[in-house]
């Protein structure tokens, strides 16, 4: 595409080796010796793979991601599951505990339809650090075994397999966050929120993939290739959450364990054709998790779900928090429990539409989302009001400062460990804010303060002009090729403003044939360069298939209020079913 | 007393002029064209004193400081009430409301009595900043008129004279939060909790004194003399919410908001002769008040109710709460309706009783005041376990690092902008910490995680061994000597603990003949500096008639719990009666 670059503006745009020389980082002589871990580790993967649950590619893998190949239409036009796996593996969460719970199923069979299907969806995407599906099938049999002892399931999620992303702490197993220099870090404990599913009767058999340091909106690290949308697999499942994106859509777990910073959960939902939430901080316990973020509050980080049905989100948000009881582990979890909010009707929504966040344009396939879902919501009797969201600039500035403002100290000690190899997405994010500058601890409060006045300015907008909810793009393309995404703006906005927000699919598809480049995007003058950067990566015959997803954010510990209105959107206006 | 003193240890000792120089704060050049500014609000001060208000003192008042006057007693004694003014200010808030409500009372006749009994307080105790009884009657009037015109009350809080501490932002009002550099701030709109209270019916006329920095556990300023305590104004009424506590003990005002960041709400209640709530953070708004604190949130400050029943702490942190919605206002307030909690039966309730928490022994009178209470509550039920409280010489140290960490930059900012003389406790606090030297972001990190594995600590206590509450010393003595309080101890661990603490009055006055050092305590090896200085500060004789007052600590966001239990222990158990 030909386009007009303004000169004006380049301060959103991270450039390379401008705040960051890099320098202490990469260290060739040691990483060798990290070299026959990294091997070892990737053996284990491998071996995971039990005989039974491969894949006989009909032809080399590259050649399957040059024809952008829909992993999950394969899936089923090649029965690569019984009817029996397909249907278990089809319910939600819900009807699983169930079914369950009346003798319709036992949690091994439910287990090993789930184990199979996730197995497949990691020879496809890459989506697993780890696979153990034994020690899996060994709980499950403890869950039936105790069913049948008890009469009773042992809780809430009782035999529902759970994914969760690498870096929430894992007794015994290596946990190491993405950074080759944490491989020999092996948990004497569970993560809380582990802990906690596991109580309530969930079941492991993955741990997956993240991006080295955890702050790419991709994957891409020195364990693993990087992973893919199931729904084409020439792009990437988003990040940093990338294999619990992968493995949720394809089918692979019924609950997801994301951790979101600026996107880390609804990115890989949105890209990959999944559901996620981003809750309020500090509803979930992210005690026992392990990133570079330890003692950073400016802008916390969250644990969310991600799941094929925005029921199984109400689902394991209610009982994780009720049933769960996370104040009990850690001091950080408020004591708020899960509040029952009907589902609302349609007439009784104002809804604020974000088309644009001013900073980087959406492409086609997202406009054609956002301008479906809105007519659809309208024709359903809700209020729209459009939005020109204000302060979007300073909100993504202010961000970026707050995620480096250690001077990237943290992130240094944490690579240098091993002197690995930065990804080229590891230079990008840490050039954000100031790069290696430290911040003065004044510095750093003047930014609190800056996002506070950001938080109380969006929280008087929906006040006074009663706005329930904001719909917007969650990201300003569909999955970018892997290792290409580049802008947070549309994700991270909510963080800044820890506003609860669903990232939901709205049932489209991208289309090659539609959702082209007018004649008026062609002239289009680029606010800043990290505009056209983004929009230059958007082709259309390159994003085949790719899911079309959006964002729904409610006020501050509003989290039950934005789940009910996605049920309301997704179910019953966008009439949207993942589970085929 | 003799005493040996220790050199192992003086971590704890902010001795003066060791870590701050002090270099760039005081200016005596800059701060003479203070003067006159600072000479026109004393001036507006005394002319806020109504004629018919004021007190005729027996003698000089420095002759009444030297007996140790109960100016309590005195007010009684001397009848400067009228029958029916007493009692007004006698009766709790719920009943205020109630005969207002049933045309009892008027709103002026209410407002009257308070303003009289407060304007009393203050020529005893120098309570206040600033006095506008004119404005407050103005105010009264209005609201007769409302329920004159609308047959009903405009809120929860119609006509109740509530007093502000200083800092909390006043429309229309210089606001100095006891910097004289702020002496020209005059905000242009209420704080978020001030326009709460005002927009729930409550009446102001006066603003209450803080000392310097608002960081001393004391009074002492540039604007006035010192606060002292009702029941003997020889001694200090505590702080930072210095003039809440005197206001509040004397009934001049029947609640009083204070601020709390290391006992600043529990010092002056349980120095003064009052109750004070140090809420969980985030449950009452601190948007608009001024402070060195903007944006540090390694150990955020909270509002917190001063009162004499425990009936209307609680009434009044659920109508602010749940009528006033301050989540409406301020995007920081918990979006966490106030709790129906009924009053305990003693029976159940499990109660940890630290008696000195290993850094600063309490004084003979505190001493028997949680050996009082102890035996109290296990005569009514209540199973005491003895709690010796773990890592509190690092919590303190901790906390002190927190405060200071930014090198007081913010400190030295406000106070160098009118070069104003340093008070002594303010070099006693900037010394806290590491005094001028500035953190680095990583180092401001490593101190949230201690802190967070001494919430986590201590949450584990209470879970493991079911312990409902901690009760323990709000300090290590009775009210002390005016700019004489050095340690926080006892109430900073709440505050890095974020724990909601209840400051109560146990009944018990000090007396000089019952609460003497022992032989014992004679030959006693002192730990610290800190202990050897605060345990020498208390001499029986100099102490007469000071209020024993304690606190009642909970697990984090049960305020209810921990309010509810309180009514058990002091009205019943106890049987306080503060409204005489």
């Amino acid at each position: 595409m030909t386009a007009h670059v303004s000169k004006d503006d380049d301060s959103l745009f991270a450039s390379f080796l401008t705040k960051e020389t890099f320098e202490g980082y990469e260290d060739p002589e040691k990483f060798k010796q990290y070299i026959p871990k990294i091997e070892q580790y990737k053996k284990a993967l491998e071996e995971g793979i039990l005989d039974e649950y491969k894949v006989e590619f009909p032809k080399p893998i590259e050649e399957l991601v040059e024809e952008q190949l829909d992993a999950v239409d394969y899936l089923y036009k090649h029965k690569l599951l019984t009817p029996e796996e397909f249907e278990i593996t089809d319910s939600p969460a819900t009807e699983i505990v169930r079914n369950i719970g009346d003798g319709k199923w036992t949690a091994v069979q439910v287990f090993k339809a789930f184990a199979h299907r996730g197995t497949i969806a990691h020879q496809f995407t890459n989506c697993a650090h780890q696979l153990f599906v034994d020690e899996g099938l060994k709980h499950a049999q403890k869950l039936d075994d105790y069913q049948k002892q008890n009469g009773k399931l042992i809780g809430p999620l009782h035999g529902v397999p759970i994914s969760l992303k690498e870096q929430s702490g894992y007794k015994g197993k290596i946990t190491h966050a993405g950074y080759v220099g944490l491989i020999d870090n092996i948990p004497a404990k569970h993560a809380v929120t582990t802990q906690i599913l596991s109580d309530l009767g969930a079941v492991f058999y993955i741990r997956t993939t993240q991006p080295q340091t955890l702050m790419h909106l991709c994957s891409g690290n020195n364990f693993s290739e990087k992973t893919k949308c199931p729904f084409n697999i020439a792009l990437s499942s988003g990040g940093s959450s990338s294999g619990e994106g992968a493995v949720v859509a394809f089918g692979g777990s019924a609950i997801g364990i994301g951790s979101d910073i600026g996107g880390s959960v609804r990115a890989p939902a949105a890209y990959s054709g999944c559901h996620g939430l981003r809750p309020t901080t500090r509803r979930l316990s992210l005690l026992g998790g392990v990133s570079s973020g330890a003692g950073q509050e400016s802008v916390p980080a969250v644990y969310g779900p991600l799941t094929r049905t925005i029921s199984d989100i109400e689902y394991m948000m209610k009982t994780y928090i009720n049933n769960g009881h996370p104040w009990d582990y850690d001091a950080w979890s408020l004591y708020m429990p899960w509040r029952d909010v009907p589902k609302p009707q349609a007439k009784d929504l104002t809804i604020a539409v974000i088309r644009d966040d001013g900073l980087v344009r959406p492409s086609p396939p997202i406009r054609r989302g956002i301008d479906t879902v809105a007519k659809k919501l309208k024709e359903a009797g809700v209020k729209i009001i459009e939005l020109d969201p204000p302060n979007t600039k300073l909100a993504y500035e202010t961000i970026n400062k707050m995620y480096n403002c250690d001077g990237n100290e943290k992130q240094r000690e944490l690579l240098a460990k091993s002197g690995e190899p930065l990804q080229r997405l590891t230079k990008w994010n840490l050039n954000y804010g100031d790069g290696a500058r430290n911040y003065t601890i004044q510095e750093n409060r003047k930014l609190n303060v800056i996002r506070d006045a950001l938080r109380n300015e969006y929280n008087d907008l929906m006040v006074e002009k009663k706005i329930d909810f904001i719909l917007s793009p969650a990201y300003n393309n569909v999955a970018p090729r892997p290792g290409e995404v580049y802008n947070w703006s549309y994700t991270a906005l909510f963080n800044i403003l820890d506003f609860p927000t669903l990232a939901f699919q709205t049932g489209l598809k991208q289309d090659p044939e539609i959702d082209v480049w007018t004649d008026e995007d062609k002239s289009y003058k680029f606010r800043s360069k990290l505009e056209e950067l983004e929009n230059s990566n958007y082709k259309p015959e390159e994003f085949k298939h790719a899911p079309i997803g959006l964002q729904l954010s409610g006020r501050r510990y509003r989290d039950e209020e934005v789940v009910a209105a996605g049920k309301l959107i997704v179910d019953d206006i966008l009439k949207v079913n993942l589970l085929n």
